[in-house]
C-alpha cells in the first residue's frame, strides 16, 4: 500500500462515525471512552503520515488557537503552535503572570474575550496540585455558555495540555509510540510496563506523567507496574482508574517498590522522577499563603529525602532484568541523565545514549496528536474532513 | 434570506463606490465622514455574518500586520491578531521597552522596517495625554514617504488601537452592538444615551473611551448626555465634535453632573470610570520629567479626589430611572464590579450580571471592526474584494 | 518586459539545475560557490518581483519556521518573520534565556524538539566571539542526525541570521541593494567599495557585518578597502577568504589606516563601528568567568579608546573625496547620526539625510533573502517551484 492509500484506510476507518467527543473539552483520558481514544489516535497516525507524504492537512483558515501557560515552556509551546499550524490555524498566547488562578467572572470573561474567533484554547497548569483541572473545566464551562448564549459563533473546546492530574497530550503520543515500536494496540496486550519513580537532584517535578501513563496504558490489556519508594504516592483518582481499567481490558495493575522488582521481565520501562502528592498539595497551600520560609523548608526536606534514594536510577545493571535485557526506555524529555545534565540522575548517559533516537521519534508524535484532539472535538466527522481535503 | 444571501445584500450595498479610506490611515472618528464610518459598519457586520456562515474571508496571503502596544494588553492584542487573521495576515509584535516615545529619525526609520511586508500597524498608545496621536500621525506620515519613495511596495496604513484622544474600534464596536440591539442605525435616532463617569478605586483610567463613545454616538441623531462630577473634564478636541455633530444630526449633546440626571429616562447607559484630563496632563509632565514623589503625591490626590464619589456606581435605584427601568447596560471591559472585582466599584454585581453576557456580545465586534479598518484602508473596493473570494 | 516577464525570466534561468544548497545549513558566505549565492541572489530577486506584481509566492502549508536570538531583536526579528510568511511559514521563537550556550545532549535534543514541523532554524547568536559560528553548526549536525535516524520528516536546515563570523544575510541583502544600484553584479566589476570602522560612543558591536562585507562583495571583481584604526582588528577567516577571492575574481582586497584614504576616488562608502576581536574575545572570556568588575573595566578601556578616533566619521568633508564627490553610502541601519541619535556618531545628520531613504531600499531586501535562502535550501527545484505556483 502506498502512503496515500495507508492513510485512506485509516480515514475511512474513522469516518462516518458518531463523534461524541465533538463540540467537548478533552481534559482526563479516563473520562473518555475507548472509542473515543482510538478516534484521537487514529486520526494522529493519518496527520503524521499525511505529513510525510506531503498531503495538504488545512481544514481551518483564519481561525485561532489559544494557548495560558502557567509557567514557562518550550517544549508544549512549539507542540502545540505546531499541531494548530498544520490544520490552518494561527496562534497566540494569553499571558497569565500571576500565580493565583483567576476564578469567577474574571475567568467567564477572559474566555469569551479571547475565543471569538478561536477553535480551541490549550491549556497548561500543572503547578498547583488540586487547581488545574478545577481551572480548565471552569474554562470550559464559561465557553459553553457563552456560545450558547449566541457570544461566540463556535463552542471553543479546551485541550489540556498538562494539568495536576492527567498529560493526555503526553501519555498518548507515548502510546502512539508504543503502536509504532510494536505494531498497533492489540499487540500491546500482555506486555509489561514499569512506569518507575528515579531520582532527580531537583524538586516538585509534577505528577501528571505518571499518572497520565498508569491511567491510559492499564486500557490496553498491559501489565502495568507502578513503582516509587514509600512515601512518593500519587492522587488516587488516576490509580482508581487503572485499577478499574486494568480489569476491564484484561491486564493488571500493581505497584512495586523498587525499581528492580519493577524492571523484572518489563517490556517498557519508564523511570521518571516526581514529588510526593503530598508534598505538591502542602506546596499549593504555603504558596497561596505566601509563607516563603516554610516554602523554602519544604523545598530542603524534599530534597533531602529525594536524596535517600539515588539508586532509583536507570543503568545497564537494571535494564539487564528487563525482557531479554532490552525493554524499550521511554521518557517524556528532558531526562535527568547522570553526568551529562546532573551528577547523578534519572538514568545513566550509556542507557539514554542506546534509546536517545527512540526518545526523540516517541515525543515528536505530540503535534498529531494535538492536531487529532482539536479535530476529534472541532468536527462531527473529523475523518471526513480530512479525506475531503486529499487532492483527487 | 439566508446568511449567505444578506452578506452579498451588504457587500453589494458597499461595492464599487468611491472609498476615501483607501491608502490613509484610521486615527479619529471625528476626522472621519458618515460615509467612511458606514462602510467600516457594513464590512464589520458582512464579516461577522460570513464566520457564522464560515464563508471564506480571506483576501491577503503571505504579508504581515503589526502592532505596537505602549502597554500590556490581552483584549487588545487578541482582537487585533484575530482580525488579522481572518483576512490572512499573519501578525508580529513590536516590543517597546522604553516609555519616553520615540520621534524624529527613530520613528522614521523603525516605521519602515517594520513595514516591508506589512498591510498594517496597529497601534495602541493612551498612557500619555497629548502624545498618543501625534505619535500615529508621524508613524503614518513616515510610513507614506517610504511608500512614496518606492521603499514599501504598499502604503502601509496605522490603525489606532486606542490613543489619548480616541478609541475608534472600542467606539465602532459599541456602535454595532447598537445596531444590533435596536436594528441598524437608522433607529438609534432618538434615543437617549448616557456616558457618565463612575467611581473605581482604581486611578489614571484613560479618557478614550469616553471620549470617543460621544464623537461617535453624537453623529446618529442620538441625544447623548455625559455625565461626570465637577473636575472631571474631558478633552476638548472630542466634545467640540461632539456639539458640532448632534447639531447636523438631528440628536443632541448635553453635560449633567449627576449620574441620576443622566439616567433619567435613558435608553442605553454606559457608567465608567476615567482620570480628569488635567490629572492626565500632570502625570504626563511628571513622568516625562521623572519626578517620582510628585507622581505618588498625585496618585494619592487623585484617589482621594475619586473617594468623594463613590455614590456613582450604577445600581438597581438607579437603573430604575431609566427608561422602563431596563436601559441597556454598556461597558468596554473589564469593569470594577462592586463586591466582585473590587469592594466599590462602578457597577453592582446584579446590575452587571443581568447584562453580563451582553457586555460579551458589545465586545465580540471589535475583531470585525479592526478587520473592516484594514479592507477599508489596503482595497479600492473591499466590498467587490470579499464578494469576490465567495464560493460560486 | 512586464513584471510577470521579468519574473518568469529570473526564475527560468534557475530552473532545472542542480542545487546544491538543498538540505544544507547557509552559515557562511564564503564556504558557498558563487553559483549558490547567484542563485539564493535571483530567488531574492525574483520574490521582490512577485511581491510588487502581487504574484503569490507560498509553498508551505502548516510548517514553521523556528527562530533563535541570543538577544533582543526588533530588525531581524521582523525580516525572518516577514520572509518566513512570505512563503505560508507559521513562526515560532524559542527563548533562550542564558548567556551560557548549550551544548551536547541539551543543543541535540532542543534541535529536534522544535523541528518536527519545521523547514527552517533561524539563529541569531553575533554575542560572543568563537562560539555562535559553532553553535549553528552543532544544531545543523544534531538536525541531520534526527533527520537520518527518521524522526524529523524533513531536513530542517539552519539559517545564519548573524553569527560571530558572517552576517550573509545582511550582506547579501547589501549586495542586493547593489545590484540595484548599478544594474547587476557584473556592473559591479572595478568599484571601488569602502568597509571602513567609524566611532561610536557605544560598545561591543558585533563584527560581523565588516566581515561579511569584505568577505563577499571580494567575489565579485569590486576593489574592497577595509580601513580601521590601528587595533581594530577583525577575525583572520574572512580576511584570508576576501585576500583568496579578490585575486580569484580580478578585483582587490586592502587595508587601510584612516578614512580619507579609503574613501578617496570610492563608489561605495560603508562607514560603521565595530569593538576590536581582541577586547570581543576577552569580552567572551570574561563572561564566562563571570568577572563583572573585569567586564566594567573592559568597557571603559575600549571606550576610552574609541574616544580617541572621533575624527573617524563620515562627513561632507570626507564624501567630497569619493568618486564625484557622491559616492553611495551604506549602512546595516541603525545608525549612529551625530545630532541626531548621539552627540557625535559613525556619520553626520548631513550626509545621512542625503542618503536615508536609500538605506531603507538597502534594508528592504532582507526579508527576501532569508525567504531565498528557505527556497534554496528546502527544495530541489526552488526555480520551478515558484513558476509552479504562478497563475496562468
Amino acid at each position: 500500500m502506498s502512503t496515500r492509500e495507508q492513510v485512506e484506510a485509516l480515514l475511512t476507518k474513522v469516518a462516518g462515525g458518531v463523534n461524541t467527543l465533538y463540540d467537548s473539552d478533552f481534559l482526563l483520558t479516563w473520562e473518555r471512552s475507548r472509542p473515543e481514544l482510538e478516534l484521537v489516535l487514529s486520526l494522529a497516525e493519518a496527520l503524521q503520515q499525511m505529513v510525510r507524504a506531503k498531503l495538504p492537512t488545512r481544514v481551518f483558515d483564519g481561525r485561532l488557537g489559544m494557548s495560558i501557560f502557567r509557567d514557562k515552556s518550550t517544549r508544549t509551546r512549539y507542540a502545540f503552535r505546531s499541531g494548530c499550524s498544520l490544520l490552518g490555524l494561527n496562534t497566540e498566547e494569553l499571558s497569565e503572570e500571576h500565580s493565583q488562578i483567576a476564578h469567577g467572572e474574571t475567568v467567564r470573561e477572559t474566555a469569551a474575550m479571547i475565543s471569538f474567533l478561536s477553535e480551541v484554547v490549550g491549556i497548561r497548569d500543572d503547578q498547583f496540585l488540586g487547581e488545574g483541572h478545577a481551572y480548565m473545566k471552569e474554562v470550559g464551562a464559561s465557553l459553553k455558555e457563552s456560545y450558547e448564549a449566541g457570544v461566540l459563533p463556535q463552542r471553543t473546546t479546551v485541550v489540556n495540555l498538562q494539568c495536576d492530574l492527567d498529560h493526555p497530550t503526553q501519555s498518548l503520543s507515548d502510546l502512539r509510540h508504543l503502536m509504532d515500536e510494536y505494531g498497533g494496540l492489540e499487540a500491546l496486550r500482555g506486555k509489561k510496563l514499569a512506569m518507575t519513580w528515579a531520582y532527580s537532584p531537583s524538586y516538585g517535578k509534577p505528577l501528571s506523567v505518571p499518572q497520565g501513563i498508569v491511567g491510559l496504558m492499564s486500557r490496553f490489556g498491559m501489565d502495568v507496574v507502578l513503582a516509587h519508594p514509600e512515601g512518593y504516592e500519587l492522587e488516587d483518582e488516576p490509580l482508581a482508574a487503572a485499577r478499574r481499567f486494568s480489569g476491564e481490558s484484561g491486564g493488571s495493575f500493581s505497584v512495586a517498590h523498587s525499581m528492580e522488582e519493577a524492571f523484572e521481565g518489563a517490556d517498557i520501562i519508564y523511570p521518571k522522577s516526581w514529588a510526593p502528592a503530598r508534598v505538591m498539595r502542602e506546596r499549593t497551600r504555603l504558596l497561596r499563603a505566601g509563607e516563603g520560609d516554610a516554602l523554602d523548608a519544604l523545598e530542603k526536606d524534599c530534597l533531602a529525602q529525594n536524596a535517600q534514594h539515588k539508586a532509583w536510577e536507570a543503568d545497564e545493571k537494571k535494564l539487564a532484568l528487563t525482557r531479554e535485557g532490552e525493554a524499550l526506555y521511554m521518557h517524556c524529555l528532558p531526562a535527568d541523565i547522570s553526568g551529562v545534565s546532573c551528577e547523578r540522575g534519572e538514568v545513566t548517559e550509556g542507557v539514554f545514549e542506546r534509546y536517545r533516537l527512540k526518545t526523540y521519534a516517541e515525543a515528536a508524535h505530540k503535534p498529531y496528536i494535538i492536531a487529532a484532539m482539536i479535530l476529534a472535538t472541532r468536527f462531527t466527522d473529523p475523518g471526513q474532513r480530512l479525506l475531503q481535503g486529499l487532492p483527487r
